[in-house]
This record gives C-alpha cells, structure tokens and sequence, in this order.
C-alpha cells in the first residue's frame, strides 16, 4: 500500500528561514530564546541563522550574536546558512557552529541567472571550487541540493528527467574530489510540487539511484506542503526541512499564503500519528510555535498549535 | 501505485460553513454577492445557508432573505442544511432550494449525545421518522453521512470496524423504506484525521461495500486537511466537502488554526495541477476567496489565493 519509513529526521530552519525575513526589529534575545526552546524538543538538526549581506536582509545582521548567545546542547548540529565566500568565512570563524558544506545545483537556468547570476557551467565550476575550499579547512560535505527541483516562476515546468541528471551531475563532481555527499535534497524552492509531482521525481530519481538517501525542503506556498510530504513519506523519504510555526512566510500576507517552510509541528503531528517516529516532543515544539508568534507579533500559519494535539482527549476518556 | 479518479465532485459550503461561524453582522448583500460570484465558478453543487435557531447562530438568522436573493444559476444545486423537522420546514417553504434529503449516524456517542442529546437508538429511530417525513414530501434521500468518522474530542479513536458497521446501517435503513441513498459521507468532523487513518477508513468500507460511492466532508483543525484530500484521492474517493478561502475557520484564531472545512481553491488547484478535473475554473474560485475575505473583514486560511496560480508563469515563459 505504502512504504512508510519508521523515522524521520527533521531538519528545523524556523530560527533561519523566518527572521530573515522579519522585521529586523525583532531583539537578539528573542532570537536566542527561541533558538534555545528549540534546543529542548528533542529536534537533532537545526539551521539557526544565515551570513548574508545586512543591507540586503537586516534581519540577519545579528547572526554572530545569536550564534555567541545560543546555550549549544551537544545532541544538536547547529547550523548556518551562506551564499558565498564571504558568509562561509563568517560562520567558520564564529567557532561555534556545525560547519556542513553543500553543494547546490539549479534545475532552473532562469532562476539560477536571477538568483545568483551564473550559467550552469558557472555553476558547476563554483560547485568545484567551493568543494576545494571545504577541503581546505577540514570541512565535510554533508549534503548536495538540487534547487527548484518541482517547477520554477521563471521557468515553468521542470522535466523530470532533468532532476535525475542533475543528482547525477552532483554526485559526479563529489565523486571526482573524493566525497560522497550522505544526502540529496530535493527542493520545491518555489511551491510549485503536488504531491503526484513528488511521487514522479522521487521515483525517477530512486530508480536511477536506489541506494541514495533523499530529503525534501518543501515550501508551503500553495498550501501543498504537508500533502507533498505525505507524497515524500509514502515513497520512503525520511529527511524533510521544516520551519516551527511555519515561519518564513511573508509578513504582510496576514495568513498562510507566501509561505516559508513546510511547518515543523503540523508535520510531527502527522508522522507521530501515523505512528513515525520524529524524535520530537510535539507538546514542546508547539509551546515553541505559540512564543515563535509571541516573538515576531503576527499570526504565523502552523494549523496544530491552535488546533492542538489529540494525546489530551484521548488520555480525557 | 495509486488510483486517482479523473474527475471529482466539489461541494462548496463555504457560504454556510463561514457565515454561521462569522459576526452576525456581515451584511444579507454582501453573503448574497458571494454566492452570487460563486455560481459563475463552474460548482455545481452548493450549500449557502443552515436553517437553525437564530438564537443560537445569528450569523444565520437571514438565511430565508439570502435564499430569496440569490440569482440561481439554473446548472447548480442550492442547498440548506436542518438539524431538525422546524429548519427543514422553513427550507422547503422558500420553495427555491434543491431539497435533498440525508441521514446521519454517529460513529462517536459521545458526541452523538453532546451534540444531539440521543443514544445510537434514539438517532436510528428519528432517521426513520426523517425518511417518513421526506418521502411524505416527496423528497429524495441524496446521501447518507457517518459523522466523526475518524476520531472524537469526546471519545479519542474510533474504531474502524465501528464505520464500516454504520455504514451498513445506514444502507439498511434506506433500504428498507425502499431508498438508495446515492453516496455516503464520511466526515472528519473533529479533525482528527490523518492520510493514514483516510487510506485505513475508506479502505474498509471499500472492501465491505465495493460499488458504493463514497464522499469526504474533511475539517482542517489540524492542517491535515489537502494531504487528507489526497490520501482520499488515491483510495478512489471522488467527492469532497470545502469551503471557499477555507471559510468556517474561528474568526478569532486570526488563523488557520481552528478551521473549517479544506479549502476550495487549494483542492481544486491540487486536483486540477495533478490532472484531474474539477469543472471549477481556479482562477474565478481564487477572486471568490478574496471578496470573501473582504466581506468576512479578516485574513482566510487558503494558500493558494495569496500564493498564485502557475498558469500565468507557464504563459510568461
């Protein structure tokens, strides 16, 4: 009927996907705070902030503090996100994070042009230089991504067969600098998957790399996410990127619509009751979910946090 | 790998499922434009307003005004909803409505009795009396419905057996007063469903009642409601309950959270980008969702609305 895996492993990017995004008047301590609520859910993996430049996202401009004042606890990979040289650099000197390289290729040319003004070819030869700069400093690669894997506002549609040449381009350029990348993330960048589109390029790529770990990072921009992950589920993926609250919408939305990351406790909801382990207290991420909306002073889209859990009713009988 | 109807059947019950829940305050013109501007989607089928105690539900209490003002669109079923014999006589006297008859079992007593205030005996017997009294007005059982089919606030699980057991009952009640009711509901009334437990339910009425038609009325509490839809999809289910803009949602939450029925627009987007047909044209439903946003004077839980839809970006490239 379906192939569920037992566990999953959830990757929280709330603290990193929302307050870039947020007013930048958010204060540093209540960054932290969350970051250390978080610490306390029992999530294993979380991307706390990104190095990019404070013009651009000043509500990023406070990273090394929020990365100097985080209480670390040692079962948590902390993380950062960069975008070039400049970013990676910071974070490495922060000294405290987890530093994971990646390497990211695009399955839209039009949107790798806007978003980081390269050609594949370009691309292909960054992904090489950043892979000999990791080497250089002892980093691992940990992860390698293809972007906007489901369909692009630049470009439409993406053929499938497209996303299963691109896995095998980045786990040809790993291959060629002695690195094997644990996992490839597929990414819905722009809300453009359903979940029958999940199914078809998940296939795709499994029949061509059976073998090969996968994770998703789905947006929820079309209110798809928690279905597309169900998708991901049923075809055995066992990663996923989510946000707590669902932070990373859009602050002037008011509502769901421009949405940020599948959200983290809607989708442990659903795993814990379909009986998949999450390793995450849910009671604890959704007190997580209700102080994340406290912090930015806005409704935020998770569904369960003002739904609640069903554990009381049942234990209420 | 799956079994994907090509064409499913839309309910719309945001009118009703909103406007009862709404500030009684909402003008009578402003319901009626909506379900004016509704009728040009290309649904067929619409419940716009509930027959109930004015008392209670003042948001309702112009439901003969809007019945009357409404412009019928002769290719559609307008619908009312009665909880009891003095709400079905007021909607048969407005003499415009497509009378439909239904009946309802519980799967939960618990709720059966907080909602109803009847043993599982007592809602056998006035069933009965309910077919009397319609086939005495000449009018026909449309649908049967099992509520709280997949879990209770007031009872925790229910168990599947105890589903696919209402639903013989319900198929033997209309048989004996000579009817066939041409589809039975399945209502997650609670939203306590997940894709699991929707592939679990449905699975085993299927099995026990191969040929039966079955719907979906499934409530977003949870933020289960599309992957639900989905899970529904995939088992073959072609008819589902929802809601414009997600309308029914708690107009206090300020979101998502406690939520009405799943919403139209993003089922008819899920459904129309995975191939399968609606009869609704998304982008009129997606102008639908943002009048009643306006009227209703607060942000809706529905994504695709703010999200947008993917045909201007397929155009464009």
């Amino acid at each position: 009927m379906s192939d569920l895996p037992q566990k999953v492993m959830i990757n929280e990017e709330g603290p990193r996907e929302g307050f870039q995004i947020e007013s930048a008047s958010i204060p540093t301590r209540d960054k932290v705070a969350l970051i250390d609520m978080l610490s306390q859910t029992g999530v294993k993996h979380m991307q706390i902030v990104s190095f990019v430049n404070p013009k651009a996202v000043p509500g990023m401009a406070d990273a090394e503090q929020v990365v100097t004042a985080v209480k670390m606890n040692p079962a948590i990979d902390y993380t950062g996100l960069w975008l070039n040289q400049r970013g990676y650099k910071r974070a490495l000197a922060t000294d405290r994070l987890t530093m994971e390289g990646a390497i990211t290729l695009y399955a839209s040319n039009g949107f790798l042009q806007r978003n980081q003004n390269r050609t594949p070819q370009q691309q292909l030869a960054a992904q090489h230089e950043l892979i000999a700069m990791y080497q250089a400093d002892g980093v691992p690669i940990k992860r390698a991504f293809i972007s906007s894997a489901f369909g692009c506002n630049f470009e439409g549609d993406i053929p499938v067969a497209r996303v299963v040449d691109l896995v095998g381009q980045v786990l040809a350029i790993a291959r060629e600098h002695g690195e094997n990348p644990g996992r490839v993330g597929l990414g819905d960048t722009m809300g453009w998957a359903t979940p029958e589109s999940i199914r078809r390029v998940v296939g795709a790529v499994r029949d061509q790399f059976p073998e090969l770990p996968l994770s998703l990072h789905l947006h929820d921009t079309r209110g798809m996410g928690i279905a597309n992950a169900y998708a991901g589920l049923q075809m055995g993926v066992d990663a996923y990127d989510s946000a707590v609250a669902g932070l990373g919408g859009c602050p002037f939305a008011g509502n769901r619509g421009a949405a940020g990351n599948v959200c983290t406790e809607d989708l442990v909801f659903m795993c814990e009751e379909m009986g998949i382990d999450t390793g995450i207290d849910l009671e604890r991420m959704i007190e997580c979910a209700l102080f994340a909306e406290k912090v930015v002073g806005h409704p935020l889209s998770g569904s369960v946090k003002t739904g609640g859990i069903l554990g009381k009713y049942r234990k209420a009988k």
